[in-house]
């Protein structure tokens, strides 16, 4: 039971569109992302998916339209819904539901990478 | 599926401490609430409680000590854990659990009143 920094952890993120476990709570998992650039499109019959935007501007891609998120707007996906999240500009989230879907399969797009912070590499 | 403005939602609360469903996603409700001065202590075997802070600075008391939130922070009460929230300047936040949790037996304290916006009263 401990207090967590929502927007410290996301800046520490050393990989875009990778999801970081900050809590647990009623079977969901709380957890930071950062991203650029644009995910694949993606669902999951499994689960809802909720995003918060912290920092910077979110544009939720859906199969009939854009939907933008900025600071403080907060957007569930329902599950099955295709959605592709995408940012111009780096932008920090919160994301909660039971699982991880960052898995390349679940979104995380194949040119992610370290950024490279000197703690992380080498 | 439509885009929550956190931040609007909770300016636009008429009642400290009373909780806005803003969504649900697996099983779990999405709240806005704002507050000032202290809720009542309270525990739920049933479910553990998240609040993140939007806005000001919330002191969550718990029995072995005070912990101090400010903007951007998360912390998790899990099920059991007696807990009572305060304010010294008006807070905003985002709750996260399967029920609404603020009614009078759960934390609203009594004194929490309408704060009068003129589409609200009269």
């Amino acid at each position: 039971m401990s207090r967590v920094d929502v927007r410290k952890e996301a800046a520490e993120l050393a990989e875009f569109w990778s999801q970081k476990i900050v809590g647990e709570a009623n079977g969901s998992l709380f957890k930071v992302a950062k991203g650029i650039g644009s995910t694949n499109w993606n669902s999951h019959d499994d689960q809802d998916e909720v995003f918060f935007v912290y920092k910077g501007r979110l544009t939720m891609q859906l199969r009939d339209g854009d939907v933008v998120l900025d600071e403080g707007h907060m957007f569930i996906v329902p599950r099955g819904v295709e959605h592709c999240p995408k940012a111009d500009a780096e932008v920090h989230l919160m994301l909660v539901s039971p699982e991880v879907t960052s898995t390349e399969a679940g979104g995380k797009p194949a040119w992610s990478y370290r950024t490279g912070r000197a703690s992380e590499v080498g």
